[in-house]
């Protein structure tokens, strides 16, 4: 098994991405696989926002995993920056190998680099299995996530 | 009473949105309204972020609500923007008086003009009366939020 390398997202990298965001129980119903028009259209609006980082894992030059963070400055907390995870994905056949643990300390490390005090991120209350992972990395479910359809 | 004013904060409004954010059963404990320092060099940290919006709404002259909107563009959900909400105050004297949803309609409205399909936010689990206002403004508590400390 080759080097993993966990580096900035490029186009080339939009289908990979987009079939692990569908490969999924909940990514199956809002995404669309066959038509990348608007992954790509996103891709331009993320890469032209600074504090945006969307990443993605590969190895022996296959795309297997992803996630991104965003770094927000704020006044809260004295003055604390903090950062959120959002969009993590691994491949199906690399679940329990350890990556999703890896991206996750990949993505701390770096809030750290960038002067976070604070990780943040929200899961859905169906995903238990990520709820304990995040848990097992020392993430506390302090808050409850709300959402709203515009 | 004065029309109420939702607008960018500036530095002269630090004062009081520390003021609003220490007064609070949270923010009692982590903020530090005797020491500005680390507050106005977040201000500039948040000032030259695109992507945030720093507000405060004013009326007759006195900052009397806050909140943060950030803009976050993403590839999941078919290249969708959403919108996360952080950071809301209400000054006591206002607390009840509708202050709350005029701030949120204000970010739910902004989010739409910036293209966002959907607002997202988290609160502490012990909000339980922050839990009924989200949701009676049509949020949806469908999330775990997840944080650690760096």
């Amino acid at each position: 098994m080759g080097d993993l390398e966990i580096r900035r997202v490029v186009a080339e990298d939009v289908p990979a991405i987009v079939g692990m965001l569908a490969d999924d129980p909940l990514g199956a119903q809002r995404e669309s696989p066959d038509d990348l028009t608007p992954y790509m259209a996103a891709l331009d609006r993320v890469s032209s926002a600074p504090n945006q980082h969307l990443m993605v894992a590969v190895r022996d030059g296959s795309v297997i995993g992803t996630l991104q963070l965003t770094i927000i400055p704020g006044l809260s907390r004295k003055g604390t920056t903090r950062s959120i995870i959002e969009a993590v994905r691994i491949h199906a056949d690399e679940r329990g190998s350890g990556l999703g643990t890896q991206l996750i300390q990949w993505a701390i490390d770096e809030s750290r680099r960038q002067g976070c005090a604070l990780v943040q991120l929200t899961s859905d209350t169906s995903r238990t299995e990520a709820h304990r992972f995040y848990e097992r990395l020392g993430f506390e479910a302090s808050h409850v996530g709300f959402k709203l359809h515009l």
